[in-house]
């Protein structure tokens, strides 16, 4: 009998354990935080990835595996936008919530900020942050910051506890004359002579880009193991795929689409690694990862550039290709798996997140962003059903429903036309008509009313903040 | 003891029970077939979709879960390319696996066979059906057939033991003058007074329309059900999207990207139907099912045409838009799921249908098609690595590798410029350069010779068939 109670047991053991490993086959073990509470946030922002550069956005020879898994375990959205189709500017919105018309974050003298700028973020501005770190929240800054480099402006004085990373666009401070054509594939680093920070400290000049990918993506996964048991907040903004293009000797060749590629994949297997890392130290559950990119690709750099997918234009521009970007939110558990077709922005990470903290948005100052949760969560219909399109201090188009109306257009880096003012305002339905063809103002002229209405009433309540991009040493 | 023996077994009924259901959750229950052998095969093809009118390739306002859902369960192909940029040619290739020129079903005198055309597929070639049905299996043919609607060209002559379709194209028998656009959205089906066939007897004319997806899924479902005994050989060609654009009721205005989108959405529900009517019958792991399209989008129809995603103009051209197509299989347990960057072409599906189906290719004539298997199963490279794009009977473009050379370009329907003879053919990578915007021919005159070489070699041992698209009555 002894022997009977035995085998049965060993059987026991050995059914369960075979169950669990088939369970295990489809869901990867993983620990259980004991933590409750508000979620860490980690927002990975790419700089230049188009939006049809993902192979879930349609990309045929670049293989992104884990953010494809990503997208498809969270929500991939297909209208998320950036507050402007350039860099500082549309990091200015995603960390202020606000357009970056009211921080003085935009310009029309000066896309963005450069070495010799001499401003940078305004102290009164609250960044997302800050508002997290108000809550509780260890912070950390990891990759390109392009908000100030002096030191007042840096990360560890917008509400960061740490920073590692480029202060700027990784093809500044430009050493000598060359084409970037001459050596496009093989660069070296030397001749962009951009200095590493580690807070507001010089560690490295230049930065050894082939390895910066990389790196960032180790000091997040260190962050990660190194603060269980806190709320925390990283906000990863990769230099690349911007120009000039480098990826560790682990990746170069490893794309079909060449080097570019190369560099997206290297990315991809970075998100990889913090997915998974999440998961092995019981995070997952706990923890609200958004992927998406600061502005469209910049084509005029062709295959060093990325691609728009099927919509219009580039980088700079107002069209399509220059302000809409992936947007990939990951929540395991909490997310509602699947596309979301509704609207968002970056400027709404902001208010989502510091909810989700169980803050509240600062009630002095118009913020523009808005809580995606319930889309999120239960896949509500998007609060989002409108976005202006700033170019420097200009509203050039605006979006509201399915329509968007350009008062002007214009090509930016030499492509896609020269700058038109229009009288009567370009119209275009973007859910028939993505790739903004067929232009349809004579039959809609109502469409056209509520988008001057509502541009009226944005105008209204505006103080434009300072130009903070002008001013050069 | 008996009731530590009881306790036992009751525990062990219940830990079994509940790692079962923890399975069931992610593999939905499925009864399972008892008959081994040859895998049924099911090939959806649509009519005009184009490469990026899928979520899974990119689109942002068509939803398509059921599409994305087969694509992650199974293998999704960024490479995958028909035989012809129109309907006819196209056709032919996918049911002989041979170039089109080799049966004659091409033509530069008529793009497609008409209403008043004369001929059809010659006897001669050996179908997939015929060869499949050679092994044993049941055949139906569902759609748009388009071969030849004389009595001995249709699907029951061509080895198919049933056919439920409208025998051409659903813009054909155009009743009276009138404008596409006149009524777009709500054309009347009498315009196209097209027959709708059952066998080789009509039916219903005009064939009702806008239920004609619908109906065609469900003949598919039916037939399933009721051969789950046989291996059975299902070809369900979608008459749409091409215009004229009809959905039913239930699916009017259920897109965000219009009557379009509508369709798309319809002929993705009818896919889930089918691929869980697979399920429920027990027979999805012993069935390849395969998803793709005739061309790319007939993109001169504005909104009523598809999108190319990032790919270069669309049907009727030699152009990556109108030859490259969405390409998915699906086969749960037995294919490798994934994306898959090699080569394939329709005419693949006849030589792997006919391997997996036990039997051999025709020996005593070429077939250009290839045995993908292990391509799917294993992920071994694909034994693709070239592509002849004809345009009529004439060689266009041929890509080999990474390298596409093209001879002659030409527009179609108005729009994508005019013919144009190179000297030096235009050379692309489409690896790096999906979207065919940098020619590079001369730093790479090597690619070309190998590429003319490669031509020089297809048209050695090759047989022009006789021209079966020009005459008419």
């Amino acid at each position: 009998m002894k022997n009977l109670i035995f085998y049965f047991t060993i059987s026991l053991c050995f059914i369960f354990n075979s169950c669990q490993e088939k369970v295990n086959e489809t869901n990867p073990p993983e620990t259980t935080t004991t933590r409750s509470g508000p979620p860490n946030i980690v927002v990975i922002f790419c700089d230049d990835l188009g939006y049809g550069d993902l192979g879930t956005y349609g990309h045929p020879s670049i293989v992104t595996p884990n953010l494809d898994k990503m997208a498809s375990e969270g929500q991939k959205w297909t209208n998320f936008y950036v507050g402007a189709s350039v860099c500082t500017p549309s990091r200015a919105a995603l960390l202020t919530g606000r357009y970056p018309i009211r921080s003085g974050m935009c310009s029309d003298k000066s896309r963005v900020l450069f070495p010799n700028s001499i401003n940078g973020l305004p102290e009164s501005e609250i960044t997302l942050a800050e508002a997290l770190k108000e809550k509780g929240y260890k912070t950390t800054c990891i990759g390109k910051w392009h908000l100030g480099h002096k030191k007042q402006f840096l990360p560890t004085n917008n509400g960061f506890d740490s920073y590692f990373g480029i202060p700027y666009s990784n093809d500044m401070d430009r050493k000598g004359k060359f084409e970037y054509w001459d050596e496009a594939d093989n660069i070296p680093i030397a001749h962009y002579n951009v200095p590493l920070l580690q807070d507001t400290r010089e560690i490295e000049r230049p930065a050894e880009q082939h390895t910066i990918t990389k790196r960032y993506t180790e000091k997040a996964v260190e962050y990660i193991k190194e603060n269980k048991e806190e709320p925390f907040f990283i906000y990863l903004a990769h230099n690349l795929p911007h120009i000039p293009l480098f990826t560790s000797p682990e990746f170069k060749g490893s794309s079909l689409r060449g080097l570019y590629g190369d560099v997206i994949q290297e990315i991809d297997n970075g998100v990889g690694k913090i997915l998974s890392t999440l998961k092995e130290e019981g995070l997952a559950e706990n923890t609200l990862v958004v992927f998406t990119s600061d502005n469209g690709p910049w084509r005029s750099f062709k295959d060093h550039g990325g691609s728009s997918g099927l919509l219009r234009a580039g980088k700079g521009t107002t069209w399509e290709g220059g302000m809409r970007v992936p947007g990939i939110f990951w929540w395991p558990g909490k997310i509602n798996p699947g596309v979301q077709t509704g609207m968002g922005s970056t400027m709404d990470i902001y208010t989502t997140a510091i909810k989700l903290a169980g803050g509240e948005v600062p009630s002095d100052r118009i913020v523009d962003g808005l809580d995606l949760s319930e889309t999120l969560f239960s896949n509500a219909t998007s609060p989002r059903d409108h976005l202006i399109y700033y170019r420097g201090q200009s509203i050039f188009a605006a979006r509201l429903g399915n329509f968007k109306a350009h008062y002007i257009t214009q090509g930016a880096y030499g492509m896609f036309g020269k700058k038109e003012v229009h009288n009567t305002p370009l119209l275009y339905n973007l859910s028939v008509d993505p790739s903004e063809e067929y232009e349809i103002s004579e039959a809609h002229q109502e469409e056209i009313t509520k988008i001057n209405t509502l541009i009226a009433n944005h105008k209204k309540d505006l103080v434009v903040g300072k130009d903070m991009l002008a001013d050069r040493e």
